[in-house]
């Protein structure tokens, strides 16, 4: 089961300055051969679901490791099965209809 | 790693009365040991990592074999590592604060 | 246009203890007349749009007040026209499934 | 008080194409004179808070004017105090986090 995922993670006791945190997050998700679009607000990630799972469950033990007390985390997360569908299309989707009016 | 987290799942493509996907989740969940508390807008649930997310999996699979084509999910997550809190204990701590004001 | 709301505030910078800034909250909820029922990872509100997001805003007001430099939210938020929904009728319908099985 | 925050709006009830709601959202918004960034599971939106409220108070009511009879959506929305800070600021900061290992 393939999904598309927004990921937001929010370190609690470290602070105000969470970029070390997010940029962290992200080598994670690199490391583990994700397509990853990161925006103001969470990563964009694609993937098959048991490798995207332990991506981000590494990515809570990686924060913790770095001394965040605690960890709140966004996923917002869609699969289908009417047909495959990527990041790209998604946005590509949006665009054109966009365009056509 | 345990985990405190709130799950709503949105099926897709199915028309606008989605209690009785609701209820299928909430079964899954109970049948895979998880405490949850369900409210308006998802359901509480804790565990540990693994436990849970191969819940999390199930309920996804379960709404699409139900006959929807889409399914999103919305997942807030906590992990801390500084002490052991419960679904319960995150709402008593709120309500000592409040009574004690 | 009624709303139903899940509201999940985190304060940035100012500790691992959030409980006292949920019990503000709840505070500013309850003064500003909207039914609410709390849970572990959030609140539930219902009542009309621009009053629920007056208080919304004003929560987040009073948690900088107290200190907070940083508020991160999470609001899932549902409207609907086919039909009049409380709170406590999304409760109900999702156990009416459940007790029906 | 400025807002940045991630718009995720889910119609209810339409069937599985949900890009044509999305297009009609990123036009009001635009309208509205807001900075958006588009991704693949939201939108980015950065503006005082009374005006982006009001542009997503009126992307409801033009996805139930389309037709949907349920809307649901999932704001994720920060503000803070200690300094001002842009979505591109926010994107930058991981960037060169990034960069700089």
């Amino acid at each position: 089961m393939n999904v598309i995922l927004d990921l937001c993670i929010v370190p609690i006791g470290v602070g105000v300055s969470l970029s070390p945190y997010v940029a962290a997050c992200e080598r994670v998700l690199a490391e583990a051969g994700l397509k990853t679009v990161l925006h103001a607000c969470g990563t964009n990630l694609e993937g098959e679901w048991d490798q995207v799972f332990a991506a981000v469950k590494r990515c809570h033990e990686v924060v913790h490791e770095m001394g965040a007390p605690r960890v709140s985390t966004i996923i917002k997360r869609g699969t289908r099965t009417d047909r495959a569908q990527t990041i790209d299309d998604k946005v590509k989707s949006v665009e054109a209809k966009l365009a056509g009016l």
